[in-house]
C-alpha cells in the first residue's frame, strides 16, 4: 500500500505549503501602478464608501471564502489546535479552488471560546464572501454556525454537517434506485451523533424519510433518556417514532439503511445479517470504516459505500462544498438553505445517469468535472426561486 | 492628464478585484487527493502539533502576511470604512507579491476598537508569518502596533510610520551627499505629526540628525505647551532642543530640511527663501504637495521630492515594505527594529551609484527591480547579527 503519510510530507515541505496569492493585475510602470494603487484605487474606494454592494464589483469578495477553524475536531485527529490544523485548512483551499474556482483562505483562529469565535468571523467578514465553517467541535459547532447564520449577510455553512450530509443523500438517492425502494418506506440507522450524525439526521428527515434512528455511543437515543444534551434532546424529538430502546446491535434491526459516522469496527457481518432485504451500508468511520465492505457484503448488504478511496462508492465531501459555494457566492445568496442542500443532493446524484448506475457505482468519482458546476447550477437556480439571491 | 480614476474603475471591475489564490499542488488523481488531503495531510498535521516551529516548513506561514485595516484612515480619503478600504489592501497585496514574492492577504476589521482590532490580530496569527498594519488613525495605530510587537512573536509592521519613515530616510542620505551637508549637522522641520511624522521623526533622531522640530497645524511642538496630547508629550521631549515656539514659517527659517506629511499648499515660495543653502524639501502630502516642486525650486529648493510619480524624486513605500517583509520572513526574525529600518534605508539609497545621483534622481524608481533584495538582504543580515532571526 502506497506511504500517504511519507508522500505528504515530502509534498508539504517541498511546495512550503500549498497555497499562493496571486495578483490579477500588473504593476511595472508608473501608469500601472497609478491604476492598480495611488492615486486610482481611490475611485473604487469612494465607489464602495457610496454604495457598500459595489464592493462585490470592485474587491475580490464575490469569490472569496473564509475556511474557518478552531483545530478542535480535525480529521480523526482531534484537539490539536490552530496551527497543525493549517495543512487540512490549506487542503480545503486547494480543492475549492480546484474544483470550483473558488478562492478559499485559511482563517485558523487561537481561540476555542465560541462568542469571540463568532465575534472574530463578524470581524473579518468585509472581505469574504462567504464562511465555510471546518473541524470545530461539537456541540460549539451548532451555536457558531447558528448564530453566524443569523447575525450575518453571507452564507455560511459547516460543511462537516452539511458537505457530509448532501453527499450521504446524494449516495441514498441513487441506492435507493438500485434497490428499488423509496426514500418514504425506509427506516434508517445513523450512528454517531456528532455534527456529521445529526445533521444527516435532520436532512434525511427533511426530505421525507419514514424514519430515523439516531444512535450514540451508549445506544439508541430515545425520547426520555436520562442523560441526553440539548441537542440530542432536541433531536429525541425528532427521531425514532417508536422511541425504540437497546444498542445499536438491537437497532439496526429490520433497518434499510446503516449509516456511520462513529468510529472504526463496531459493526459486524452478524448485525448486518439482521438488516432488511437489499440493505444499504454507508459506514464512513476515518480511516477505518465501522465494518468493512467485505464483511458487510458477507453479511448480506446490497451496497456499501465508505469515506476511503481505495473501495467503490467513496462518500466525499469534495463532491458537495466547492459546487455549494461556487453557487452560492454566483448568485449571492444571503444563506445555504436545506432546499439548496437537498437540490445540491439530486444534482449530485443525476450526474450519473440510471444506466450507469451500479451497486459499486452510485456516486460519481471525486474527480468528476461535472458534479461541481451541476451542484453550483443546482443551487443558483434555488437561491432564485426562493429569493434569497441577490443577483 | 491621464484620467487615472476612470481607469482604475475599470481595471478594478474587469478583474473583479485584484487577487487571487491558487494552488501550489494539483489535485487531479486520488494519490493526489490522498496526499495534499485526507488520508496523508494528517501527518504534517502531526509534526505541528509535535512541534509548532514546523508550521513553518509544511504550510504558507512562512510567507504569509496580513494587510490588516479598519479603513479609518485610508490614502487621503480618512475614515470610510473596512469595505472600502479593500482596494487598497488589495493593492498593497499585489505590491507585495510583485515586488517581493510575499503573500499577503487583505484583513479588514469591521471595528475601530483598539482591544478589539490587537485581540483579532492575535486569534489570526496562526497563518500569518508577519502582520502589516494600514491605514489605521491615530493616536489608535500606536497602541496597536505597540501591544501587538509585544505580545506577538511575528514581526509586526505600521507601515504608514516606518515604510514612509524609511523612505524619506534613505531619500535625505542621498540628497545630503548631493548638498554636502552631514545627517549630524542638519537641522529639519517635520510637519505633520501624525504617525508618518512621528515615525520620521523618531528615525532621524535615533540615525543622528542633530535637531527636529516638529510642527501641527498649530505650529512647532515644544516643551510645556498647554494642548499637547501624550503622544506629541513625548515628541516635545525628544524634539525641538531650543524649545522654539512659532507657526511653520517661522519654524522653518534657517532649516536645511523641510519634510511635509500635512496637507496641501501650506508652504509658500517665500519660506523656502528663509531656509539654508542647498535647502532640502519633501513635500509629501497627497495629491496635492504642501508646495509644488517649480514654486519650491524658484524659492531656492536645491533638491525637492514629492509623492507623485509625475515628478522626479517620488518618495513611495512600495521602496521598503516588500523587501523589509522579505528580509523579516527569510530570516523569521522575532520583530521589525530600528536597526533593521536604518539599514534598510541605507540600502535603498545604494542602489544609486554616487555618480547617478543628481538633483533630480536621489531616490531609486519605484520599479528598480534592484530595491527589495537589496533592503531583504540588509534586513537579514541585521536580524541575523542581532540574534533575532530564528533561521
Amino acid at each position: 500500500m502506497t506511504d500517504y503519510n511519507e508522500l505528504a510530507l515530502k509534498l508539504h515541505k517541498e511546495n512550503r505549503g500549498k497555497i499562493t496569492i496571486h495578483s490579477k493585475v500588473p504593476v511595472e510602470n508608473r501608469e500601472d501602478l497609478s491604476t492598480a494603487y495611488t492615486p486610482g484605487v481611490a475611485e473604487p474606494c469612494r465607489a464602495i464608501h457610496k454604495s457598500k454592494e459595489a464592493v462585490y464589483e470592485y474587491t475580490s469578495k464575490w469569490n472569496m471564502v473564509a475556511v474557518v477553524s478552531d483545530g478542535t475536531a480535525v480529521l480523526g485527529l482531534g484537539d490539536i489546535g490552530p496551527y497543525a490544523a493549517i495543512p487540512v485548512m490549506e487542503g480545503k483551499a486547494v480543492l475549492f479552488k480546484t474544483y470550483a474556482g473558488v478562492d478559499a483562505f485559511p482563517i485558523c483562529l487561537n481561540t476555542k471560546d465560541t462568542e469571540e469565535i463568532i465575534r472574530t468571523v463578524k470581524l473579518l467578514e468585509p472581505v469574504f464572501g462567504g464562511i465555510n465553517l471546518e473541524d470545530i467541535s461539537a456541540p460549539r459547532c451548532f451555536e457558531i454556525e447558528e448564530r453566524l447564520k443569523k447575525e450575518l449577510e453571507i452564507p455560511v455553512f459547516h460543511d462537516d454537517q452539511h458537505g457530509t450530509a448532501i453527499v450521504v443523500l446524494a449516495g441514498l438517492i441513487n441506492a435507493l434506485k438500485l434497490a428499488k425502494k423509496r426514500l418514504e418506506d425506509v427506516e434508517i440507522v445513523v450512528n454517531g451523533a456528532g455534527s456529521a450524525g445529526i445533521a444527516i439526521t435532520k436532512l434525511l428527515l427533511k426530505v421525507g424519510v419514514k424514519d430515523v434512528v439516531l444512535c450514540d455511543r451508549h445506544g439508541a437515543i430515545y425520547r426520555g433518556a436520562r442523560d441526553l444534551n440539548p441537542v440530542q434532546e432536541e433531536m429525541a424529538q425528532l427521531t425514532n417514532k417508536k422511541n425504540i430502546r437497546g444498542n445499536l446491535g438491537e437497532v439496526i434491526k429490520q433497518k434499510d439503511v446503516f449509516i456511520g459516522v462513529s468510529v472504526p469496527k463496531v459493526v459486524t457481518k452478524e448485525m448486518i445479517e439482521t438488516m432488511t432485504e437489499k440493505s444499504i451500508v454507508f459506514a464512513m468511520a476515518n480511516p477505518v470504516p465501522e465494518i468493512m465492505p467485505e464483511e458487510a457484503k458477507a453479511g448480506g448488504a446490497f451496497i456499501v459505500g465508505t469515506g476511503r478511496s481505495d473501495y467503490p462508492n467513496q462518500i466525499n465531501n469534495v463532491l458537495a462544498f466547492p459546487g455549494i459555494f461556487r453557487g452560492a457566492l454566483d448568485a449571492r445568496a444571503k444563506e445555504i438553505t436545506d432546499d439548496m442542500k437537498i437540490e445540491a443532493a439530486y444534482a449530485i446524484a443525476n450526474v450519473l445517469k440510471e444506466e450507469a448506475l451500479h451497486p459499486e457505482q452510485i456516486i460519481p468519482s471525486p474527480f468528476d468535472k461535472n458534479v461541481a458546476p451541476a451542484v453550483a447550477e443546482a443551487v443558483k437556480r434555488i437561491a432564485r426561486e426562493k429569493g434569497i439571491a441577490r443577483v
